[in-house]
């Protein structure tokens, strides 16, 4: 049903395409890299035929997938258009869209692609026919690209069990610059600016709270990668950074001015930017309550809290386990639907010794 | 041992205080709270003995906990201090200390208190004995404390399982500006930034990756709560948004110069800072590995994972398991140290069956 796949870069996400396409049913999955040993181990991983070459490939395929870095993306793929056949899709899974579709020149043959799967780039060995269940799949079809062409890519990426959201390219890099891009910059600019401060002796770091940790999570990701998206669509992340400047100095202002009635309306509307954040992922976000006990750095804590909750039938939506220190223990926070249903999971942690602090998660 | 403890404000923080300090063996705990329903509830929550008057709860005490909202901490810790005798330590727990410390005027018996405990505000109902384990409590004695004070509350401090760090009050100010307000300020700032914008019909709260969703946690934060902070702190709060502009603009500097070298070592010095920053909690932050599984929302699917883990007693530093959405499931990420007991964990969970990509905490 999927013909004839072919994957240019077999690196983490080129062989996870090749093993997820081989396991949708595709008839030939067949592969190159630039790197002979990435190649290679994409091969033994039972993710792609190995190629002599780029047009050795693409030869005779339906669908071309380029996973090959941003700064080459638009390279290769004029590449790979100029050796596929005039009936074959070429796709990529770039971080970016503009610059690789520009390279295109508007070949109808080329749907840009964007899998939302979190990996980086790295190598083939931890390769996962499953690494796309569940993302969003960005598609910028071309205005010259016909319905069949973009039906194949649609039902490539459906197979693979990802959900498929077209977009046009300069939408989707404004997009990301948003969702993605800044927030990574903003992490590492935060973490930069507290690890550079040492206070009357303090290291912010070492009085970091869970507030800082959340938030620095991205940063000082791959420099490899990340230098080369941030390069490439410096364009909407500048706009994006400066539309961050504006809103940093109004709040400057309204702390100048004392202004309470702004601080509040400003968290007010994003509570209410939460609320929508989280009713992606949620039936009621509003009722969701957050559970937090402290525990001890022991063994076996963990999996009797667990069986306890799963005994009583308490449905826990998401959790999170934090250490401390090393010597302090940690905390673990569960997310339940209800007060009801929070409450009951308070009264039976409890009744096992832990203190547990509830609150909404939602606190307007 | 502890003595007699007095606390005035009887919220979660307050209550949960008086709990502590039962536990640890106070010889008596009187309470006192404005509203008299907070009161009730902390009194027979068994946190306080109920007086009726401020005056009343600190005669006799040895020790006075003020756990008032920030803006009325100034005026509550004049009013305990008029009321306590010369022998008695006052201290308080609000998030900031400059003001409430100017207002104690160089009391000697005044030594200011902030447990970062990650609770705001709220009702005694949930108030816990266990809350302050493992916390960081920052103290700062005035210049006239005497040994004998700041051992009293020290020894409270220990006593309730927290970690007692001493600063000075304007010192903690700039520390919390950066470790905690700010990031509260920038997540709110993001996300409005984020919910204002539609990208061609496109919204991008929709699309939000895990970058955003980590980062903008606090965002929404209790404003009763939250205004009062940031106006209190908003000279070190406006010193820290200042410097995170400049840094900002660095950033767009570098990206309108397309300066790969700037921005490669810019991410280099967050990926060091986080490693000091995880370096707080984990052994040896560089041996992390990053396991992340797409798991169907299936009950039963966590406890047989964990179950598997266990057997084969791979220990699990950290784990989350975050939802996508409420058709695609959710993603499982755990934290391991060393590759090969992140080897084995994969091999384990591709065993049963599940797609597994690992990464290092910290790709340099």
């Amino acid at each position: 049903m999927l013909g004839r796949v072919a994957v240019v870069g077999t690196g983490l996400i080129g062989a996870s395409a090749g093993l997820a396409a081989r396991r949708a049913g595709a008839g030939r999955v067949s592969g190159w890299d630039p790197d002979g040993d990435v190649l290679r181990v994409a091969a033994e991983r039972g993710a792609v035929e190995a190629a002599g070459t780029l047009a050795e490939a693409v030869a005779g395929a339906d669908l071309v997938v380029v996973a090959a870095p941003v700064a080459e993306l638009p390279a290769t793929v004029r590449g790979v258009l100029d050796a596929a056949s005039q009936g074959c899709a070429v796709t990529d899974v770039g971080s970016t869209k503009s610059a690789v579709c520009a390279a295109a020149g508007g070949d109808g043959r080329f749907i840009g692609g964007h899998p939302i799967c979190g990996a980086e780039t790295r190598g083939p060995e931890r390769a996962s026919a499953e690494l796309f269940e569940g993302a969003t799949w960005f598609l910028t079809p071309a205005a010259g690209t016909g319905p069949g062409l973009l039906r194949r890519v649609h039902g490539f990426v459906t197979a693979l069990g990802a959900r498929p959201v077209a977009i046009d390219p300069d939408a989707h890099d404004r997009l990301v610059a948003l969702t993605s891009h800044l927030p990574h910059v903003l992490a590492n600019v935060l973490l930069n600016q507290a690890g550079a401060s040492r206070i009357d002796g303090h290291d912010p770091l070492q009085a970091a709270g869970g507030s800082l940790r959340d938030m620095t999570r991205v940063a000082g990701a791959n420099p490899r990668i990340w230098v080369d998206i941030f390069l490439d669509n410096r364009e909407a992340l500048a706009a994006a950074l400066g539309d961050q400047r504006r809103r940093l100095e109004q709040v400057e202002a309204a702390l100048a001015a004392g202004d309470a009635g702004f601080l509040a309306r400003w968290i007010a509307e994003a509570a209410g930017n939460r609320r929508r954040l989280l009713a992606t992922a949620y039936d009621d976000p509003g009722a969701l309550q957050r559970l937090r006990v402290h525990l001890p750095d022991r063994p076996g804590v963990l999996a009797g809290i667990f069986q306890a909750l799963g005994a009583e039938r308490i449905n826990v939506e998401d959790f999170e386990m934090e250490h401390l220190s090393t010597d302090r223990g940690g905390t673990l926070t569960i997310l339940v639907a209800g007060e009801r249903e929070a409450g009951r999971a308070a009264n039976l942690l409890e009744a096992q010794g832990y203190g547990v602090v509830v609150a909404p998660v939602i606190d307007e």
